[in-house]
């Protein structure tokens, strides 16, 4: 199991998931309960009621206007946590006040801070193509049963879509293909490539960009631990030109794939995936496409890491895993989520010293 | 979770329920068997078999006469206990003997006493309406998937039922209204009143008694732990005149609710529910409407006790219930149980030293 | 809950299970993988990736020939466990090696042997009748919720047909008629012979031979602990003359009922059935009916050591079994199950001293 980083952004919903219903999530064991103001703001509050611990998100809580009802005894807090209701009396005790989480909406994410000191100017990292106009998305999210470290594993080492997504986006090339890596060991952000200069199109690009020959296929993932993964992605028919000096590349396709991975509980994970494209923009079919074939891909991740939290709960003890090349990403993203979980070990500067 | 009080009646079981087919229930965490003899009386024994532990209420298991035949090997035990019978020799050894529980039938519920030593004079607790031909009665029984204290905690403060079943008895009234309560230590008794002299009439009651204006709501609690909870309900149109001097009340209707709470095991209840009523004694759609609705308001608290038990079982250490006024019956009646769960806490006398 | 005995033979599948798919068992806590190569030869091997666990009988792993490719990243075994491909490198690491176990295809069973040591000219018990062209079979496996030592249980005191099987198979006589007991304690075998010479024919005997009247029935029961239990069955018409002095009884029906008994997990087990006849060899109704009805048998214990599961799961500390005369077979396999389990135990020799 993986332990926990707190005095982390993770993300706990996506916006559009948030509003004037009750929405109740965990996140690192923390049940949290988030809804919208009147004014359109998110908040997260404790999903547990101060007088008898009953979720508020549980029916029949309910909004009322800014403040949440209890649905068992009708408490009533403010999105400040603070209660400002209680039934039979007049006087709220003035203890009565729920722990809220500092929410930042970015990138068609609602971010929560989940850490016991101040974000300060601390802010999620960016995944801004989720909310652009040169972009169109499609996304989702699965729960897991499964520590978030096999879902940081899977994610790390794309050699698996050779095997596991065989039919949709794995081609030979992905696992023959030597990668690169690279560690920022202060900033906590790994970068591994793949570039296949000359690799088979598998189905998931061939159909979504048309592309009938082979492609050259690049593959770089930036994983900013704990919560957000980037794959880059760059897709072009063999031979077509390179991105120019000015950074513009007419002759691609890109797609950027990206997961916001986001601990429940010990063994449970919020999988938060989505595909952006800077092609097709406003091609329905293309759009049903890839969402229907990205959740495919997610949902044989989802099997086999439901799978391996089986095994790891049966395992003898003993066991030795056996890594090679391919795992020197995910290796360093397990040594930073190792120390980002020691105390202290969230601060940049402790981790330097 | 509430440690169970020993040496106390509890209901197992209603009469009707305990016939010619053996009925397996989980009393305090003792598997027993219920069964009646063929002259009428009912029989609680342990149900595990001497031999292997098999349940003897397991199918094919049966009765023989007023024996019971375990459905592996066909061990047989009369209703003391007693094996007389094993396979394959003519000796049944001396030790081949089940416990058997003492059992009172009262008020439609069969009382069985989950005691180390006698139960002596000690009888259970009244609820003569169940079994009486001046009320009319509905009843069942739901299991729930929490421990017996969170369903005492949620009968002793009814403020929730203007939030929880606010559809069907729930007014503001309700949790508007102040308690008052009252405690008799020695006895194990706990009142909690709540008098509405001018409320709104709830659905549950306008459409059984047919008031359609405002009414006088008496809420008069009387629980006696550990086993038996009984609301005086007493509903009639406001400025009605009160009860009589000789106790008579003619111009009210009277509804009386009862609750047999058995621990099942350490995190399960049987909730046992009867709702008696003195009015429209031979109206079938009064007698529908309030064995359905009741059920409603049943299963809403089953949903929300499950739900609550769910919270306990992943809570966070150092968790802190918060309680109010509306609480004081309530924390008197987790006092009291406390007391009885201590060795020899459950003699009145050793309770006033 | 019984001890594993390591160092033993048990029945990991039949053969027609094994083949040219990937097929998953948990034996005696190991996860293993069988299947067969193309020239017809069983393998058993673990069934968990050296790099990340995956387990390798896990969609979308495959068969390549003789090689095992894992279905997460491509690592490919050859059936002597040796890793002979990983992505995205040529070097293999050395210690990239998956415990293999030893096969032995025997009587329709695949047998693995489960020891730290090998298994030398140790062979498995011997179950002929599955194999053979005088004899029918019928046989399945079913999956217990229950450890193994409930099953021998319950196959070494067949008292238990009069009452749990009492309408297919069992009848009176089977829990009156005494039991004569003998025990190899060196050999680790448990005999168990009940001979009724003047008893009902249970209909399971009675539709499949045609006999019409009261038979003798002769129930031999030999344990070969810890895996293989035969019931020799022998079905005659009452009066019919007896085995000739060369071994041959034309005038008897025989059946041989086989169990492979296999621990899965401390508390789940292999539940492999079969029955063998040598009568009415192509009368595919009499298989029709044994099938069916051994499979309904079959059921009835394993709801029934379900049950037992569950009830040792919440009993209560002190239980005591009582044990009496048609005990004495299981508790002679108790006995040397125990014997087995401990280290060193499993040596005849050791065990004499």
């Amino acid at each position: 199991m993986t332990d926990f980083a707190r005095n982390q952004w993770y993300v706990a919903a996506y916006g559009r998931e948030v509003g004037r219903e009750l929405l109740g999530r965990t996140v690192l064991g923390e049940p949290i309960l988030l809804y919208r103001t009147e004014d359109g703001r998110a908040v997260a509050m404790s999903d547990r009621c101060v007088h008898r611990r009953f979720p508020l998100s549980q029916a029949p809580g309910r909004l009322d206007g800014d403040s949440v009802v209890c649905g068992y005894h009708g408490f009533t807090y403010e999105p400040d946590g603070r209660c400002v209701f209680v039934p039979g009396q007049q006087r709220v005790p003035r203890t009565a006040r729920l722990q809220t989480w500092h929410v930042i909406e970015q990138d068609s994410f609602v971010w929560v801070w989940m850490g016991d000191r101040e974000p300060g100017t601390t802010r999620p990292p960016r995944a801004p193509w989720l909310d652009s106009a040169d972009y169109t998305v499609v996304s989702g999210m699965e729960p897991i049963d499964g520590g978030y470290g096999l879902l940081v594993d899977n994610l790390m080492d794309l050699s698996h879509e050779t095997y596991l997504h065989g039919g949709s986006i794995g081609t030979p090339e992905v696992a023959a293909t030597p990668i690169t890596t690279e560690v920022d060991e202060e900033a906590g952000v790994v970068h591994v490539s793949r570039h296949m200069e000359d690799a088979e199109c598998p189905p998931f690009y061939a159909k979504s960009t048309g592309i009938e020959g082979r492609i050259s296929r690049r593959q770089d993932i930036e994983y900013h631990a704990p919560g957000l993964y980037l794959l880059h992605s760059r897709i072009a028919p063999v031979g077509a030109p390179g991105p120019a000096p000015d950074g513009s590349d007419p002759h691609a396709f890109h797609v950027e794939v990206v997961y916001g991975i986001t601990p429940s509980t010990e063994r449970t994970t919020y999988d938060f995936w989505a595909v952006a494209r800077d092609f097709a923009l406003d091609d329905q079919k293309v759009t049903d496409f890839l969402r229907e074939n990205n959740h495919i891909v997610v949902m044989q991740d989802v099997v086999a890491l439901n799978v391996l939290q089986q095994s790891l709960d049966t395992e003898k003890a003993g066991y030795q895993e056996l890594s090679i090349n391919i795992d020197t990403g995910g290796l360093a993203a397990r040594r930073i989520l190792a120390r980002l979980a020691r105390p202290g070990g969230d601060r940049p500067a402790a981790a330097a010293r």
